[in-house]
């Protein structure tokens, strides 16, 4: 019965396919996971297993687009905004976060996806890509006067991108509320620890 | 010959070991690394490897001392200078930047660690007792009035070692002198992007 309904929700369980799958990955390492592994972990054989994903390569890459499609969504706004580099750079900061503290399982098998296979290389080549716009954002900010401009771009952009991953290390629920964290990151990004 | 001058020279070749050690460690993860594999990687058979260590753990342990060796010290520093608490976090977190560049490796390790044996475990509680000792300081900062108490202690502290620790995800020695990076981490975990 389980498994009718299992069958019968395709969308439910490649859900909790992928959750198990991801929890492997990011314990044990993505080599390191076998099919067979998440097999077991969800109580099924492989052969059903394979009813709901063809390879872990595609779990991987299934992953991997929870966490960058809302990253590149964040980004996408912050590119076709006509508000301020700074009130843009700002915003995108804080979404990231929200993604982040809501994808976290996602967003850490992303950032710790180094890459050998064609999935891995894909995956890291749109990491990149966002943290080419995040630079540019600050370029443009440091223009407009917004941004301190005695600092490399590209620096201060991984830095403050080093704020807001560092969230997969320590988030949990009980720690702040998502909204309450993104504050406090954009507060301490754009005004740091000094009192005001 | 070389043998000859391996053998002349512990120290020296207990470096060389711990080295390309570390290298497969942060490569392919400890579990993963057998010391086999380290022998190879350096041309050398494995019991020659054990003329130099006598196990994987030692040299974890080893390699994990190199990084919180250099971290406790400043964190000892921070905690026995009479200066006040906010010029205190300031020189702990230039110090900690410093480390990390130079120690990266071994750094990169010591982070990475998750562990569950008994050295992968003293590792983590040592780290723990140096984010505690951050997280007093900021904590002290607050209430002598240099840090802006509107931002939990330890999360702040969280988010300025995440920019802090984001050093092993990107820094090369092509994209700065580690002082000039630990300048550039300290003014921005102190004033952040804004123009002042």
């Amino acid at each position: 019965m389980e498994n009718s309904r299992r069958r019968g929700r395709p969308g439910h369980d490649q859900n909790a396919v992928l959750t198990a799958a991801v929890r492997l990955f990011n314990t044990h390492g993505y080599d390191a996971t076998s099919m067979f592994d998440i097999a077991e972990s969800l109580g099924i054989t492989k052969s059903t297993l394979y009813h709901h994903v063809s390879s872990k390569e595609q779990m991987l890459t299934m992953a991997v687009d929870r966490a960058l499609g809302a990253l590149e969504e964040a980004a996408a706004e912050a590119l076709t905004s006509t508000d301020p580099a700074t009130v843009r750079l700002r915003r995108l900061i804080r979404s990231s976060v929200l993604v982040l503290a809501e994808r976290l399982e996602f967003v850490t098998l992303l950032l710790r996806v180094h890459g050998n296979t064609v999935a891995e290389q894909h995956a890291v080549s749109r990491r990149r890509a966002f943290d080419r716009i995040v630079t540019d954002l600050v370029k443009q900010a440091q223009a407009e006067g917004g941004v301190r401009a005695d600092v490399d771009a590209a620096t201060a952009a991984r830095l403050i991108f080093g704020m807001v991953n560092s969230l997969i290390e320590w988030y949990r629920p009980d720690r702040g509320a998502p909204e309450s964290i993104a504050d406090t990151v954009s507060d301490l990004a754009f005004d740091g620890l000094r009192t005001h």
